[in-house]
């Protein structure tokens, strides 16, 4: 822990309260490369009807526009909160050096977000989960990996 | 499994091929209520430089536009492949019925994607994490969730 990561922190935390004022939810998040912000983000569900549009995918998704990258590496999250699996997960197929949090899954389970239900759910085997989840095998079902495969100018990731 | 999920389940695999030949990855999904499809998606990861755009995601969202509705309730979602975390995670926060998917994590894994990583990691304690997680206590972290609780006519979710 820097100055600069509590300057940072801060700032987060700055969104989500602001956020709360714009009707959104009440978190934030900004990405940093070379002690710089290069994106900020803050939960936007219900104002845009969007699931998946927490403060740390938003972050995620306006930096790599200013990059024009599709990872992030050498770049640092800064969030008002723990990330929720989904954010977490998006951490990891976005390639972050490193995530900073303030408030903990505990302080936002207080507030009546119950982002660890969902870990909870995704540690049990799919035929226990309050979501049904099933695998139908499918004739053809590897066609697109097929063509993937084949095709000789792709840009893997 | 019926006649309608192998219908599904085949048009989402014929967009995630078709996503390859447009230059996306090899992913799709499709979205359905009351036996219609709502909405669709394939992965555009490199095509966006978005590594949030996995063909669920943007179906998830398409569908929300749709029906302008932050959540799913009395949809199912078809997909040529076994959700990653991230999606796996954003099925919850957008409340689906129910997940139906053609090829699994291996499959994906032999075609050259390694959600299973993903998984591992984020059952591991965030010191043993190839990504750097670190909880930084900060004054005034709770002071959006203040806001929040105080906000007399937010949108719950």
């Amino acid at each position: 822990m820097s100055d600069l990561d509590t300057t940072f922190l801060k700032k987060s935390i700055e969104i989500a309260t602001l956020s709360v004022n714009q009707g959104g939810g009440p978190f934030g998040a900004i990405i940093v490369k070379d002690d710089t912000i290069i994106s900020t983000g803050n939960n936007q569900v219900t104002i845009n009807n969007d699931p998946t549009a927490h403060a740390e995918i938003i972050a995620i998704r306006n930096a790599c526009q200013t990059l024009a990258s599709f990872t992030l590496e050498g770049c640092i999250l800064y969030s008002s909160c723990e990330p929720c699996p989904m954010c977490m997960s998006a951490i990891y197929w976005s390639r972050l050096d490193r995530v900073v949090f303030a408030a903990t899954e505990k302080d936002a389970a207080k507030a009546g977000f119950d982002d660890a239900n969902i870990a909870r759910e995704l540690a049990l085997p799919y035929t226990s989960r309050s979501i049904k989840v099933e695998h139908v095998k499918c004739e053809g079902h590897d066609a697109c990996f097929t063509a993937w495969q084949n095709k000789p100018d792709k840009t893997s990731y």
